[in-house]
């Protein structure tokens, strides 16, 4: 693992030359990875993350209405009109098999938007964590590990994810040469990682949302390797790096 | 200890209001908290922070030359003309006893300058530590711990402080129910705070200015409780809140 690993701890701590080259993994446990995740493994055909309802009811207009799903959030609720929310668990094989997503979150399309320099820009998860390891052991570029956050503020669920991919692609051992933000992230695996549900449920977020996002959405979010798909952007369409092609 | 303990991981990772009412706790270990302190143990009669060399002459026009000392850095150098930089080493009381300091400074400044609606500004690093500590258990407001970071990014020197803070305040038993920031910092401390020093070598500020910031410098701003000074900001103007008032 040659690779330089920095971690951004939300889409507004950084500037969008510092992902220049490198392989960009957007990290929004809570909820919008962990939604687009889910949509590719049961079958979506695309995910296009949106920065608000403008454009996304721009991209709609262009669309056959039997071919795509509005979905997306505001604070954490669906927004009116809209197909599906954000949880993941609505994102069953039925609804969105051969479907487009036009996914409008918070901060999660944030993140991606910021992130349009980098070579690739995949989107990570606890849910695809090997999947995601998979490919990051074998990239040659450096890696900047993207936490969406919340309105620029550091989230746990997503630096807490962030320390597991670096502990993951360092056996456990830090380097002592690696980036200040690699560190904070290691720092807080180490310190939480025996029980990840556990810390996501006492998380800001969580608190926060305790009454409109259910506590089966948080724990389905904390589960490791439930499903080996890739999210990956490529011409402002998110699809699986595994796929196959049709 | 009932006061809520909230981080900050930079001067631009929080809005001004998230402030409103707590005690703030601005950390730059390297250097400007750092440098204060000294200043301030070393007989200075106040530190005035400016953002910028402007506004550093506007004020220095009302004061007489006499009992004044412009000071700063920029991107890590002594500004051109100035009588001191920002290395702690050179606030020797010799220089600057009776002085009012204008310190122009990168990140510790502005941090300084968001956190003007907070109840009480103090200035915090490992060397006032048990100072800062003593202050902190007798608050009866919320505590905020604002790390100024680098360009909006964290430090991990700051935030290191931040959990050796949280460390202490909690007893070493972190709450469940503190903030995403707190957990961070606290997670943090745990995995570096046996040996600062080192981690601080090791840093991105050390990494980035180590042909212009001296080893000493680092070593000195790592030293714990070398001083029991509290930098407290009123009207514009640090002073040692355990001071002697004349």
């Amino acid at each position: 693992m040659d690779s330089k690993i920095d971690v951004f701890i939300s889409s507004q701590s950084f500037q969008e030359e510092d992902l220049r080259g490198k392989t960009a993994v957007v990290v929004d446990v809570l909820r919008a990875s962990s939604t687009m995740i889910t949509a590719l493994y049961n079958g979506a055909k695309g995910v296009i993350p949106v920065a608000d309802m403008g454009d996304a009811s721009k991209i709609s207009q262009n669309l056959d209405s039997s071919h795509y799903l509005l979905s997306g959030e505001k604070d954490g609720v669906k927004i009116e009109g809209y197909d599906l929310g954000n949880s993941p668990l609505d994102y069953s094989r039925e609804k969105v098999e051969k479907k487009t997503i036009i996914l409008n979150t918070t901060n999660g399309t944030k993140a991606i938007k910021r992130a349009g320099l980098a070579e690739e820009i995949v989107i990570g998860s606890f849910l695809n964590l090997e999947a995601l390891l998979d490919h990051l052991q074998a990239v040659e570029t450096d890696i900047g590990l993207v936490c969406a956050g919340w309105k620029g503020r550091l989230a746990l669920e997503d630096l807490l994810c962030a320390g597991n991919i670096i502990y993951e692609l360092t056996g456990g051992n830090l380097p002592e040469n690696v980036q200040d933000g690699a560190k904070v992230a290691f720092g807080l695996f180490e310190k939480f990682g025996d029980d990840i549900e556990q810390a996501v449920k006492t998380s800001n977020y969580a608190v926060r949302l305790k009454d409109i996002v259910s506590e089966e959405d948080i724990s389905y979010c904390c589960q490791l390797n439930r499903m080996h798909v890739l999210p990956v952007m490529k011409e402002g369409i998110i699809s699986d790096f595994y796929g196959k092609e049709e």
